[in-house]
């Protein structure tokens, strides 16, 4: 059983996993770069440790002073977090080489799914809705040029190595799929190490649907529903809600048994999440990709299930069975999740990090914050730019949406910029209130220009 | 409809009506004495308006002042919270008279349940429990004799006008009643212009269980569950919960069914309590009072049942049934509230008012803060010491304890002294903890000593 945890991340996340710690009675440890020695997570957990410089390669990101702390500490368990080595299936082998429990799936579950023509490959094998393309790699120009013409254009070229955003090329045409596939191979091999691509159907109308699944070491997988992340701003998601707004009882259903096959496919263990393309026009959906981690916005769906996904995280890793089966998860109202950022919307989003000279978060009924942001501190230039997640829970999503409105109305943060009026009028939008919208509507709207 | 809402009370009850106005889409009017300028509530309303002089008889309790501001403001409905003019059936009236909705129930269930003797009476006769005691008001002494003869000893002699804890005597013989139904007559009428008194059986050891009822226009009333308010501190309540651990699925049905009787023996309307003396060792159940208003303790109902009481309030003043029946109320895990005080546990609970210089709430899963508070405020020495109520919601009361102890670790509230040191006392307290207590719990137990 895990007695000592150290917590291999920063902000509002590592303030979270202290948080589930401190009610599960295990002794924390918190990691933090030289930028960080005021941060709250280094305030709130039991020990505090400098693992290095701020660049994340040399603190957050750095196996060998990270698992120094966890050894001189005897921490029993690493939890990563998202983002910096979350992912990463060499820390996770290195974990278990040093017979620490590392809080998430195994180093081949997240390589597996990690390389996206092999997660492609994969899911397909299991039966889980995959988008017309490729079988894997594209060898040449000509070979991807018959992919195509199978399956139509538009197309989109991604590279397999590629993730958030990069390595990615729509093609309309034969012409600009030639060249297409040339510049991303060379971009994929600049970037990532490795020219590899493959090809797609290009769905341009589609809304981001993904299934929140947690899975023991006992062969219990389970899905807690879904989650509409469709409100984008390059593929940066700025506001979940769960339910989505798209999706009835049986798509529920149809789209939570595909998630579980997919994490079985991979003997997934832990939190994890399938990113699904979801087609409102015809109720199709398809395997986008999966996150082998916790999410940034995994609190609305514990919102509505009532389950506490970190604890959860740390029961699977303690080697117990789920405290539920798929029968008895259930989904009370509605919730949603506002990411509020250290950025002005007016300006195209640019950061304003700087001193919080004043921070008062809402509270009362179905308000919750998850911030690691107080009165005096300081948000850095050199992390993301995260001020707080504010996240509502009512009746309906009419009740979620007037509590999100009433609740920014009162943050206060001064000192610097905040997206609190870009949600706000975000919230207000006919097209947002109305439920139909797509991945493109911060693009087709302009919300960010006239925000204040 | 109402359309606005004239706020008739501060602190944190008038934010918690401001927010439930606000996600309505209710315009807001407060209303504040001179020491209140800078009061949360008047920053969050809409409008706000000076109404006297720091003394409440001159402004909170200024019936002339609140309806100058109603009239002038075309406030169509006036919400009293907890306190003050909430059980003022002469300020009910008056608001009728106006043609402006008081958000509570009609003067004449204020009054019948007001005046203790008569609601003893009007409880009997509803097939309510009462504790065995004299029909109505003793004439004198010897009549006292004659009651306390029957029952046994110890007897409670009441003053029928009191409430909160005074006017109240036990007497353990004769020779004590003798005295002591003299002498509370004399109090109460010094203290309540009422020197009737009436006698019951004193019962020692027992839980305060209290059952939430909310019914509407229409004759539907329903209760949800209960709150064991055994945590007090002469008379006052420090912490609740809900369910009580003391409670089982048949006695809340048997509870609550008698709190409907209750209720709907005064033909009530809108949120009320009815306090009961649940002696945990027999499972008896018994009468004490009803509280025709809002409760300070009404968040941990909510939590567990979804409901939210302010706004079912008004949509009962607006004459619209109750959302739900008796048959749709669900009971979801535990849900505990700490009410945090400027108070010196130390020194007896002595008030510690003067300016917070650095205020940050507990946050993350499961936890809300009702709070007037901000850094910067100053708590003033006219009113009560509330700094905040911090409510957890937990899967088990195990689990809404931990979550508890953690948010009140993080809780940092700096320039006054807090009740939170020794609310982290009491819930590690393995009597509380073990949840077998009575209402002498905190006499019994020398927590406010030891706290820190």
């Amino acid at each position: 059983m895990i007695k000592k945890l150290l917590v291999a991340n920063r902000g509002e996340i590592a303030v979270r996993i202290i948080r589930a710690c401190q009610e599960l009675d295990i002794e924390t440890v918190a990691v933090y770069s030289e930028a960080d020695r005021d941060a709250l997570h280094v305030k709130l957990a039991d020990e505090a440790y400098c693992i290095g410089p701020t660049p994340a390669s040399q603190s957050y990101l750095n196996f060998t002073n990270i698992m120094s702390v966890a050894t001189l500490t005897e921490s029993d368990a690493i939890h990563p977090g998202y983002g910096f080595l979350a992912e990463n299936p060499d820390f996770a082998e290195i974990c278990a080489a040093c017979n620490i429990k590392f809080v998430g799936p195994s180093p081949q579950a997240i390589s597996r799914m990690g390389t996206k023509d092999v997660a492609r490959e994969t899911m397909a094998q299991a039966g889980v809705p995959i988008v017309p393309g490729s079988d894997g790699i594209v060898e040449d120009v000509d070979a991807g040029l018959k992919v195509a013409n199978e399956i139509g254009y538009p197309v989109i070229i991604k590279a397999t190595a590629g993730g958030g955003g990069k390595g990615i090329r729509v093609a309309k045409n034969p012409e600009e799929l030639k060249k297409g596939i040339n510049i991303t191979q060379k971009e994929a091999q600049a970037n990532f190490g490795n020219p590899g691509v493959y090809i797609e159907k290009y769905i341009e109308d589609f809304r981001h649907v993904e299934i929140q699944v947690i899975a023991d070491e006992h062969g219990n997988t389970v899905h807690l529903g879904e989650r509409d992340c469709s409100i984008q701003r390059r593929l940066q998601k700025l506001l979940e809600e769960t339910p989505s707004p798209a999706i009835s009882e049986e798509k529920r259903k149809e789209m939570g048994d595909a998630a579980v096959k997919a994490a079985e496919a991979v003997e997934y263990t832990g939190a994890g999440t399938i990113e699904f393309i979801f087609d409102h026009r015809t109720g199709d959906f398809y395997f986008m990709e999966m996150n082998t981690r916790i999410q940034v916005e995994h609190p609305v769906t514990e919102m509505v299930t009532g389950i506490d996904l970190i604890k959860e995280q740390i029961h699977v890793a303690n080697g117990k069975p789920l405290s539920f089966r798929q029968e008895d998860v259930t989904f009370n109202g509605w919730s949603i999740e506002c990411r509020i950022n250290a950025e002005n919307a007016k300006k195209n989003f640019m950061p304003s990090p700087g001193t919080v000279t004043s921070y008062l978060v809402p509270g009362g009924l179905g308000v919750r914050i998850d911030s690691a942001v107080y009165s005096g501190y300081t948000i850095s230039p050199f992390y993301d730019s995260m001020v707080a997640k504010v996240i509502t829970h009512g009746a309906t999503r009419e009740e979620a949406i007037a509590r999100m409105k009433r609740a920014l109305s009162e943050f206060e943060v001064e000192g610097i910029d905040t997206t609190i009026p870009f949600h706000i009028r975000l919230l207000n939008h006919e097209t947002f209130v109305s439920g139909d919208f797509n991945t493109k509507f911060l693009e087709e709207h302009a919300i960010m220009e006239d925000s204040k």
